[in-house]
């Protein structure tokens, strides 16, 4: 059945645009449009927008998920021309302007913005993803807390168990700004955290150790602030290890060439790959299945049988979904680009309503980047509005005040300010808490949800009296 | 392997006490011995204690998980002759005076306090537990959340897909004060939180409908209580059924001997039974398998062959797993009698320590009991310090004071408040997530977690095209 969702009440018809995806780039079209003489479907197959770049602190047990997660309807539900559909897309018909929905509903719309971003890549070895799972998701940060936390709980015991103190090896896959910021956090659990609460094993004896595959550790950043971050890692006691490429993970262990490394949690924030929506599109896409968009984020259909490429103007792809470059590079998937994508996206469809001709093609305003070492380190790339490289406490006090401003919505900007003061101060308690399966690894138990092997965690063979 | 993890490090042997179970009993306990000379090990399988009496806030969005539970081995940190070990108990050898954990530990104790509480009980009927969940833990709250969540978003879809508003019917199973908590905050969601959420069903035509096998609501409350109940349920559009003995329960209704009821979710507040450690201690229980204790809350040992029955003075029962008679009834599996009995087995544990005679026996000092109906009404039955019963906005204030004085730790009370004030005076956002399973029922789709069958909700079959 399809159905045009928005045949307005007075029998008016409106363009209609759907946006699949409530991501940063989703959010941003859906709520710049809002003010245009338009009908809007926003459909995500999640019920709420996550503020991705405070995910590691859901994973490390700083903040609640609720703290960074807020229902897409609530974001959006004060324009009335906005819908939003929780439902998951499986095709396109871009010749009827059409989407498929995995329930059966089919949505027509007279544009299109596809902002589903990116997931993980494990490079064809998709077997490694229950053993060293990435941070995408909520439920990818519950799950890493889990890991993390039980691997402390396993060591106690097992220290009762033999009288010698285990190794807690924490190894992350990938040196990118999630890989350091996991690596600074966890150090961070251990030395701070966790010291005071353990009577046997010695927490802040944990090893955290990044192996990344090319030469540098944050790539994207530049070099003086790759040495500073690499400094303030190792004050943290992080090993980094550049130019070192796993070639296997196993549970407990992960493979460098010849050298075994022993590990109790193993973390992935080593590759992405596109949200595999691009391809249905039917459009050009580049090896890690982005979509290649024009200056107007304008994807191309892929011409049958010889003839030429042609763009589709009433389709846009937004965020880390598209392959955009900028003088000569590839804008970086991350937040900033895609909310400033979604942003263009629908003043596009404005001018395209209006009759305009384009006034410009879409570029990337570079604010800047940074990532957090730990609790009050960090690196920032400052582009905007002066330029400068800084490290540090002042580094990671900008880094503060940035985050707490682009959280979406009051209460979620007061409790995360809250939550991060009161565990700054007083190094207490945050959101410490073991949910999902309750079991421990290798255990039965009446546990409502289906454990997943903790990879990593070995218990050794429990003795029996 | 049989360790004694207490070893004092001077040589010096104190005796041992081992407290299986976190909860109010356990927690109490613990706190109450940490001032005697001895060491206690407090074994609990989760990592972490819950404030029970609010989690149905974390089921019906109002508080995050991390609001209402807190790490075991934070809330117990100071007191450094306190050892936490998170495991299970699978046996106890009360002769010898060990406790077998599941990795194969044994621990031994001189003084053992269980205090493991009680799960739900399905009368025999475990294949119910997947249709209607109880509330017990922090992954029941939120799968209960992740279903409530879910019906609205499905009947979105499904008012899109046909035209025709479904209906929303929401059945709790019990009425007592969970099953009523449940209702009024089910209620509450819909009829102001959900209503500005949605474009095409109207969230209030929610129909909420207790069912009630006993002739009267809130059967331990007074007469006049019962009454006020109803009525403030009414009030609230819930509709109430006593009397009423459910004789199925299946995907989308439930069976009241003839009659099908049709439900969108269905949750269980109806029955309870003892955690099954009671049986395993070998000595006497009620047919719900809570344990007969005597006046020092000792239970006696099952005599072999015509012997009679002794009772076993270094081993205590604590909380809603032991069956004490009080001016004839039995003491409610309550928070407060859970804590009141964990202070009492510390204390005797400190006289029997000294050689003094038990100064008197247990007794449960009931301050009162109280149920809220919504976002504003509540019962509350007053016994000290006077003796009251209260309905409506003044049972509701006070039942707001009594749960944020009694919320362990200070973050997770100013935590609670602040959620509080803020969702009541905005009707605003709360923890609206749904997480888990992000798959709708019936959907495949690449989620980390199997998803759980929604029960109750039925699709009908989408249709393609």
């Amino acid at each position: 059945m399809a159905t045009g969702l928005a045949m307005a009440a007075d029998g008016r018809v409106r363009p209609r645009v759907v946006i699949v995806g409530g991501g940063f780039g989703g959010i941003h079209a859906a709520l710049g449009l809002a003010k245009l003489p338009v009908d809007i479907t926003l459909i995500d197959r999640r019920n709420h927008h996550v503020f991705q770049p405070l995910l590691y602190q859901v994973a490390l047990a700083v903040l609640s998920p609720a703290d960074i997660a807020q229902p897409i309807r609530s974001i959006l539900r004060d324009h009335k021309n906005i819908d939003v559909l929780m439902d998951e897309v499986v095709g396109f018909d871009t010749t009827q302007g059409r989407v498929n929905l995995k329930t059966g509903l089919q949505m027509e719309y007279d544009y299109l913005i596809v902002a589903t971003g990116s997931t993980h890549s494990y490079f064809g070895k998709d077997e490694w993803a229950k053993l060293a799972p990435g941070l995408k998701t909520i439920e990818d940060a519950t799950e890493i807390r889990r890991r993390v936390l039980l691997a402390f709980e396993l060591a106690e015991r097992q220290m009762l168990e033999t009288g010698e103190h285990p190794a807690l090896n924490f190894v992350i896959i990938g040196g990118g700004p999630t890989g350091v910021e996991l690596a600074g956090a966890i150090s961070d659990i251990a030395r701070l955290y966790m010291a005071k609460d353990f009577r046997h094993i010695d927490p802040s004896q944990a090893q955290v150790l990044i192996l990344e595959g090319s030469p540098k550790l944050l790539g994207a950043y530049p070099e003086d602030l790759q040495a500073s971050a690499l400094a303030q890692l190792n004050k943290l006691g992080v090993k980094v290890r550049t130019g070192t490429h796993v070639t296997d993970v196993q549970p407990g262990y992960v493979m460098v060439g010849e050298e075994k490394i022993e590990t109790v949690v193993t973390l992935w924030a080593a590759g992405v790959q596109a949200s595999p929506l691009g391809k249905l599109l039917g459009v050009e896409t580049d090896k890690k299945g982005c979509v290649f968009v024009d200056e107007h984020l304008n994807p191309r259909i892929l011409a049958a049988g010889g003839e030429a490429a042609k763009s589709v103007p009433n389709v846009f792809i937004c965020g880390d979904l598209a392959h955009f470059e900028q003088d000569g590079k590839q804008v970086p998937g991350v937040a900033q680009p895609a909310m400033q994508m979604g942003d263009y996206a629908a003043k596009r469809i404005g001018e395209i309503l209006t009759g305009k001709p384009a006034a410009k093609g879409f570029r990337y305003w570079d604010k800047g980047d940074m990532a957090t070492i730990g609790r009050s380190a960090a690196v920032a790339k400052i582009e905007w509005p002066f330029k400068a490289h800084w490290s540090g406490f002042p580094a990671w006090m900008m880094w503060l005040a940035v985050h707490i401003f682009f959280l979406i919505g009051f209460r979620n900007r007061f409790s995360v300010f809250r939550q991060w003061a009161w565990t700054y101060l007083t190094l207490n308690d945050g959101a410490r808490l073991i949910t999902g399966s309750q079991a421990l690894p290798g255990w039965g138990g009446s546990t409502p949800a289906t454990p997943t092997p903790a990879a990593g965690i070995d218990l050794g063979s429990p003795k029996t009296n």
